[in-house]
């Protein structure tokens, strides 16, 4: 038969058995310890409507996005996580108790040009807490706790969350008499990291068109620096000016407050002026999540305030607060600078199970003991050479081997080999559990990154 | 602004936030069985280059396949889980280990034409033991324990594994030298629960154009029932005719005979000759699974042995043993027949912190002990009334509420009210925990599905 030559799409990650193990883990951490906060675990279709998903429209989406013909239906792919809970929470409003709090963790879709690291098809990772109406701060004061909490679980200490709140950025510009270029500033202020200061200063006077002494206003507000305490009260210099800067300037104090009850060192967290996130869609806190030995990396973890979620399906106002993780590409770094723990278990089972006779039901029912105390059990029945057999075990990376031969059958006991000491004992199955049970909850403690 | 009317496609399942606690449940559930038996995860791209999708083509398949082109690419959705494996194993063969155990659970999309409880977009649940060259029958021993132990672990109970072998009906035709025919008769068979054995009769010889004596001979084979054993034994009276059919006989015993050591009890397992699955592609054991009390809802749980995973992509022989849950079909079904237990939980959070003082530092300090304990903590701390709180607490099925105002502060105490019970403590932060932390012990008892 002439055959197709397998492959799979480039700009889409298809993981062997051991890292797949490891994404598993990831997901699984952000599920739990999203759980921990109150959050709701939420599921919507991956092919929607694309008038629903374009209602917004524009710009990138339009060309990144998957869309084709069904009969005669208009479907899209949807690219975010965001806008299929616009149109979920206007959908369902009736239903939902508020203020909302819903977790989804799937795969979203956009036709990039394909190149490394980068995905067409990528898990998000995505909170969101939607208030009906109104949302008191003290959620905003709640998020870098669970950015905090979400990457110490997952192993990664050296990281801090770094917060900004829009109004008073917005008041700082109002104040200036700049607000109709304060987005143009802001995006210019965004590449501070990578540009410099000087440079962006450059461009502040010969593009934008400020005068030098706007620039410089504007260098030395996001220059503010030092520790949250002294930030905030360099920010109290410029209070009573304007309104806004005013209330964000309250949000922000706010949201410092709560951090040590939230369980936030304040080594994991900065006040940062120069973070802004995108422009006409935050009007609050901001947040921006880096790796502080990997800077190069962007943030790994943003979000932010807004006031309205679903202003295009709904009359509704519906505020909310939201950081999300690109768990793909995260991940995908995270490989790359070989910072995935290398002690984290990726066997598909614990032991297995070798019979060395012809009938194999002491096997099975030792199985099916194993499996029965939680321990994942994997039993090798086909023909092959002993060697090639231990070979297997050893290559899977499985902890340990248990082999039943007649005199183990005869004796109800199992010869079970540590395959790390190499040691083997002869053991009753309940004593066989326990050491294989002891084994897996050092194991287990290995979180996925290390550092 | 003009506003777009907020839709869901139809098809598309989309659960409110309690049903979809149960959704993950069912999928939490899947996953943990899955992995005791050695199965390990896998997750593939759901769009792939419509070639690799087709290669087989034909069909319902090429009609209800979600296709369009991304630039000059001719793009589909996966339809199952199956043909993505096939492609996996034979793009990463080398790096695989053999046999290859391996779970995915995902969605996949079929264009059917929508009606009630018809689904385009939908979770299977497959596992898939592959061989290189060979596999031993052990593994498909195996299968009816996982297939128990997910739906025992699950909730059901009124549910049986039936199970023939496509060796035993091949070789059963080809001695009434009916081969040629045996596609047609078993497609014939299949429909005996529906139409009942005079209708299969009347069909076999008027549209297939058997003799009476052939259908009467068919029927009497179809018609063995009884225990194990007793249909074993009226089997072991056709041995010695043909060597397909002997295998099969073989294989079928050893199946049987390995059940009890594989934890299965006779209870929920039958051999069933009319039991055929799919024509082409299962060649040893097939499976079934029905609902005692539901047989109207058909096979919840079906697959089989088959001899050739990757034909289409490579010459390499992978022959393997398999089985498919189609999840959101059949939560759909346990929901219609109200089989979800109402005692699961499907709150959000075990405990509602409400902080009775303007300050949220001692809120947000319990909440943080909380979720150190493994415990799902929400702080609400929107300016309602008291009513309005407590409403949201009862909505959302949140099973304590912890009150924090200034004597409880100044006494370091925290007043939590049982929910259920409607009982109010004065408590310590761990008394209070270890309060929580027993009732949910109980409550994560009550699994998914009741009865």
């Amino acid at each position: 038969m002439e055959k197709i030559k397998p492959r799979t799409l480039s700009g889409f990650m298809e993981l062997l058995p051991a890292p797949q193990i490891q994404m598993e883990r990831f997901l699984q951490t952000l599920r739990e310890t999203y759980s921990l906060y109150g959050f709701t675990p939420l599921d919507t279709p991956l092919i929607e409507s694309a008038e629903i998903l374009l209602a917004k429209g524009g710009g990138e989406t339009e060309k990144q996005i998957y869309r084709f013909q069904k009969g005669d239906a208009d479907l899209a792919l949807r690219f975010d996580l965001t806008v299929p809970l616009a149109k979920y929470v206007a959908l369902h409003a009736g239903e939902l108790s508020f203020p909302f709090r819903r977790y989804q963790i799937g795969k979203v879709y956009r036709g990039e040009r394909a190149q490394r690291g980068r995905f067409r098809e990528f898990y998000q990772a995505d909170i969101d807490i939607i208030g009906d109406g109104k949302l008191d701060i003290a959620n905003e004061a709640e998020i870098p706790s669970v950015i905090y909490t979400t990457f110490i679980r997952l192993g990664l200490d050296r990281f801090q969350i770094r917060v900004n709140n829009r109004k008073i950025l917005s008041g700082f510009y109002a104040m200036l008499d700049l607000s109709e270029k304060a987005g143009e500033i802001m995006r210019t202020v965004d590449k501070l990291d990578k540009i410099g200061p000087d440079k962006v200063r450059e461009i502040l006077i010969d593009d934008v068109g400020l005068s030098c002494a706007q620039a410089d206003e504007i260098l030395r507000f996001i220059g503010i620096q030092g520790t949250n305490a002294e930030v905030l009260s360099a920010l109290e210099g410029y209070r009573g000016q304007n309104e806004l800067f005013d209330t964000g300037l309250e949000e922000l104090a706010t949201v410092t407050k709560y951090l040590a009850a939230f369980g936030v060192p304040q080594t994991h967290f900065a006040v940062d002026l120069t973070i802004a996130r995108g422009l006409d869609y935050y009007t609050g806190t901001v947040y921006e999540t880096v790796m502080l030995d990997h800077p190069e990396i962007g943030s790994i973890c943003s979000g932010g305030r807004y006031d309205n979620l679903a202003e295009y399906y709904t009359d509704r106002q519906l505020p909310g607060v939201g950081i999300s993780i690109g768990v793909t590409r995260l991940f995908y770094v995270l490989q790359e600078q070989k910072l995935l723990s290398s002690a984290m278990n990726t066997a598909p089972a614990e032991v297995l199970i070798l019979p060395m006779t012809a009938d194999v039901t002491a096997a099975a029912e030792v199985a099916t003991f194993f499996r029965g105390c939680g321990i994942r059990a994997q039993i090798y029945t086909e023909q092959k050479k002993f060697k090639a057999k231990m070979s297997y075990a050893d290559k899977l990376g499985i902890p340990f081997v248990a082999f039943l031969g007649e005199d183990e059958i005869n004796a109800h006991k199992i010869s079970l080999k540590n395959m790390t000491t190499g040691q083997q004992e002869l053991l009753s199955g309940t004593e066989a559990a326990n050491v294989i049970l002891e084994d897996l909850r050092i194991r287990n403690n290995a979180k996925l990154i290390q550092g």
